[in-house]
């Protein structure tokens, strides 16, 4: 059972050697009360909650699982307590707004606390999760009485919020939603229809749900261009704050899943339940995807989180279990066997999970950089600066959201492959982990939706490859900067050089083509996706290889040990992980022919 | 729910144009009965039960479960039919002796059985399956009365076998074993021990299980070198060919597993049982290891089952739901969406799915004419020939066991992923095949195990590179082929070639640096493994592409689309699979350093 420790050490190494969150943080409208002190304090604290109340019912949970009750949802034993005690720290408002209950810190530190919280126990971290979500709608779309009314309770823990996006015919293609809005005689509406996948869509966790619910107006236009937002909570909100009537949705069924059993995944039917228009008529789904960049990063912790904690319990296992004798002679010759540590392809898979965990940390941490420079844009009714910084934001989030949820799969299924046979036990709980993370392919945009929002949105159709332009710039300056000052890694430059030239090439490459041939975004997307990925990874190892040298170079680390780990983990990675991205490079340019070719009929043959 | 249909279709085109069975089965000592009429009366029986008989119960299987009861494994329910209509219609004897019950076929129809069985359900298929093991070290190392007494009622499928290897302590490492086997004074010994991971341990299918234990003799040399092989019944025989009395041995618990869970997974307890040896005292190991290529290619046929189950299932998905429009332009106006085979990257899934299905039933087949020859080698008493097939059989068989079953676990996946959320679902059944899929790559040897069997054992050690020369150079004659007979493949051919010169290079490069430094062999051997495993299925698509031109030229064919589908897959394997090789190629030779450079105690610090 792989028992959970907060990776301080490596957050604290990307906080304030590689990022300068420091200075970044002093830089920042809302940053002020993010001091070096304080953050620290948040991280201890949170690594606190996470390690001894969150993580022992990671795998109790699993086994115990949801149970619906005559139509209320029940979760596993001690998620209320750890939930109450979660809120209890006042964790749940930590980077909303102080007037409507929160602690108005930086979101960066939100997403920190996401990634402990993810690690230790991703299910139950789903619950508070999903509140984010139905908080940021609020907080950007609610009216003043709106947030008074919803964003406050949520803030606060005290409610529960819900994304009710996903129908029985559609998921992706949100344009096909059916649930029905009809107005009400005093301003709100009454909604009818069939949510699926709704996650914590009920529980037993808070007094009150609020959903936030697509839906149509009778006179809505066909398609994405006919959808509103609603609020429809569990209770309606009371006079004096408190809970009025319940109202018309409830839970019809949970879904049986492959994992994440211990989150609530519900059908959510709304028959003439009471809800209230957020946001102007019809344009739902702008008002929804404003925060969409996000919510798909909060996945993208999810490979993270997956990576870190496979990784945690297959090292214990490597470092006890004893197997054979290592191939350049045997290590422990007192000992019945050499442990697992000792085998070349056992170290390949270990090290394959920390330059994934510590790779795609850093990407995170970066992107959340970008996320607190959107937010501030918001803050200073800057429009200007907003877009600037939501624009980088979002070329880096179907990279994140798309590749480091794949790698982190790949990574929870090499934890249970160094566990071998017992990996599949689940007493052990390394397959739990792999169940778990299944899903982070699927929700929040699939890999091939992410590959499409990547290529076809971001970089051709709104940006005419300036996105690629500017990150693979950023790339090329580092690797410059780094031939002047890091001689020991003028290797790594010429690599970096020559990817962020690659990028460009590809790209153009694509736009040309794509003009002629439409369906060549459909058939590179996906190789596209997973190249930047690894050249986006190239980057983050990089910057973390150029501070430790940095670091040894000029002394006065207590230890030098964690310095050096970063520069073998970087070597890894850039020596047997990297490598990837030729075959990916390769492929996306190859004729469309090979994929559009076959007509459908002649997909089998009996 | 994916339902099951036998590809007999493409079985044909192997079995009769690619690589002519009926010749080889002319040729071969035990194949006169294996008449193409024979052959194809096989297939379709095989195909009628497997669909209508095995299949059904899968998922039905795995949501009910083994149960233990009363010391006594219960298995789901129809399993008890279902085997006994398998037992009927003699398919447990399909390739064993007929003066043991059996029918005397090839072994490659028994492959070709097992394959059908296997994709139906694969959890069933491990009874029967884990009974061929048994069958096999009977029919190799037994007695005649032992072969008289256990096999023939093994052939019958009136009882069943397993294979008790794996103990706590030890998996791949079987010098570590425990059990003690102590002398009687009749003759037999007393088996004490715990087995673990005892696939078939009990259940309620059939009167008897026969279980094939690795024991220590208490004078036995440590090691490896100090195991013996026991046959140990559940029933001793009875004199009158019936059942004697109940035997010291017991099922102490079932697993909890990820997946196939309707195949029961024991911990066998031994307590005092009795037991026979089989083969000479303290070589348990070598007889355990004689039918160890035809167990692994039975596990390789796992990878092959589930990409080709997971496709059925994805692709009549993929026919049916509808989700946007496709990049080209709307294909189905009148829908509310185009169904999802006309987006690039849902066709990119499939088709891997597809290329790595019939790509690997190629490697299947190939191999087992492989088998075939090696058994005649066996029945001839023909030491040369036996050894000559064995050794081609023994380079095919990692790399099958360890790529299929790495692309199968990715093939499962992709199924998972086409049906986005819902392939999350278990109702709908592709979730059940990932984590099925997900035992294949670590039984019967990690992949890891496979990959040091290839190259340090099957490669360096024992032939000193000429089995990569062998294997390459049928390859390079394919190629030089194909450059004088199909203008059109002239790229391919080209590419054939010099991925036949690379991996010879890489094999040398690698067999001179690794004199120097051991570790390389460890580091190198996932790559290598994964680079040959790329290379065979280029062979195996450039044999199936040419047959097909072959009959596109010559005409005659009743409908061309099936041979146009092997050309358009084949385009797909050699565009976009196949450049992954690439990644691999550049990978296994960079140092030894970046892998076993971190010191053990710096992988984790907190």
């Amino acid at each position: 059972m792989p028992s959970y420790k907060a990776p301080l050490r490596d957050t604290r190494f990307l906080l304030n050697e590689v990022f300068d969150f420091p200075a970044h943080y002093q830089a920042l409208a809302n940053g002020g009360e993010a001091t070096p002190d304080m953050v620290e304090a948040i991280l201890g604290e949170c690594a606190k909650l996470c390690e001894e109340v969150i993580a022992p019912l990671y795998h109790s949970g699993d086994e115990e699982g949801c149970h619906l009750e005559n139509g209320e949802v029940r979760t596993p034993k001690g998620y209320k307590e750890a939930y109450d005690a979660y809120v209890a720290g006042g964790w749940q408002g930590l980077s909303h707004p102080v007037e409507y209950g929160g602690q108005g810190l930086p979101m960066s530190l939100g997403a920190l606390k996401q990634e402990m919280l993810g690690t230790a126990n991703w299910p139950f971290s789903m619950y508070p999760g999903l509140s984010l979500g139905a908080m940021n709608t609020l907080m950007q779309h609610g009216t003043e009485e709106q947030k008074r009314t919803y964003l406050t309770p949520l803030t606060e823990g005290r409610w529960a919020g819900t994304m009710c996006l996903t129908e029985p015919q559609c998921g992706t293609d949100l344009g096909q939603v059916k649930t029905r809005a009809e107005a009400n005689a005093d301003g709100s509406y009454a909604l009818t229809g069939t949510k699926i996948f709704i996650s914590s869509g009920d529980h037993d966790l808070t007094e009150n749900i609020i959903h936030i619910v697509l839906a149509r107006l009778p006179d809505a236009p066909k398609g994405t261009r006919g959808i509103s937002l609603f609020i429809v909570p569990k209770f309606l909100p009371g006079d004096d704050g408190g809970l009025g009537p319940r109202n018309g949705v409830s839970c019809g069924a949970l879904e049986k899943k492959m994992g994440i059993k211990a989150s609530a995944t519900c059908v959510m039917n709304f028959d003439g339940a009471t809800g209230y228009l957020i946001g102007p008529p019809n344009k739902g789904l702008e008002c929804m995807f404003t925060f969409m960049n996000s919510a798909r990063i909060g996945t993208a912790i999810q490979g993270v989180a997956t990576a870190e904690l496979a990784y945690q319990g297959a090292l214990a296992y490597a470092r006890e279990r004893r197997s054979m004798r290592a191939l350049s002679g045997t290590k422990e010759p007192g000992e019945v066997a050499d442990v697992l540590m000792h085998h070349g392809d056992v170290r390949r898979m270990l090290l394959t999970q920390k330059a994934v965990a510590e790779g795609g940390r850093a990407l995170v941490y970066l992107a959340t950089q970008y996320a607190d420079r959107m937010i501030e844009g918001i803050l200073q009714n800057d429009n200007d600066k907003y877009e600037r910084w939501d624009d980088k934001l979002g070329f880096l989030t179907p990279i994140l959201k798309g590749c480091l949820t794949e790698l982190g799969l790949e990574s929870a299924n090499l934890g249970m492959q160094v566990f071998g046979g017992h990996g599949y036990i689940r007493e052990h709980g390394m397959e739990q982990i792999v169940r778990d993370a299944r899903i982070a392919t699927l929700y929040e945009g699939t890999t091939g939706i992410q590959a499409l929002d990547l290529l076809g949105r971001k970089v051709l159709l709104m940006t005419q490859g300036k996105a690629v332009r500017d990150f693979s710039g950023q790339v090329a300056r580092l690797a410059l900067d780094l031939l002047k000052t890091e001689p020991a890694m003028r290797g790594r430059a010429l690599t970096l050089l020559k990817l962020a030239g690659q990028w460009n090439v590809l790209t153009l490459r694509i736009a040309l083509r794509a003009r002629k041939d439409r369906d060549l975004v459909g058939t590179a997307s996906h190789d596209f996706l997973m190249y930047s990925g690894y050249a986006a990874l190239a980057y983050a190892w990089a910057l973390q290889e150029a501070a430790a040298r940095r670091r040894l170079r000029e002394g006065g680390a207590e230890s030098e040990d964690f310095y050096r780990a970063k520069l073998a983990t970087s070597a890894f990675y850039f020596d047997r992980l990297l490598p990837r991205a030729k075959g990916h490079a390769s492929a996306m340019l190859k004729p469309t022919k090979s994929v559009m070719g076959l007509q459908d009929e002649h997909f089998l043959f009996e």
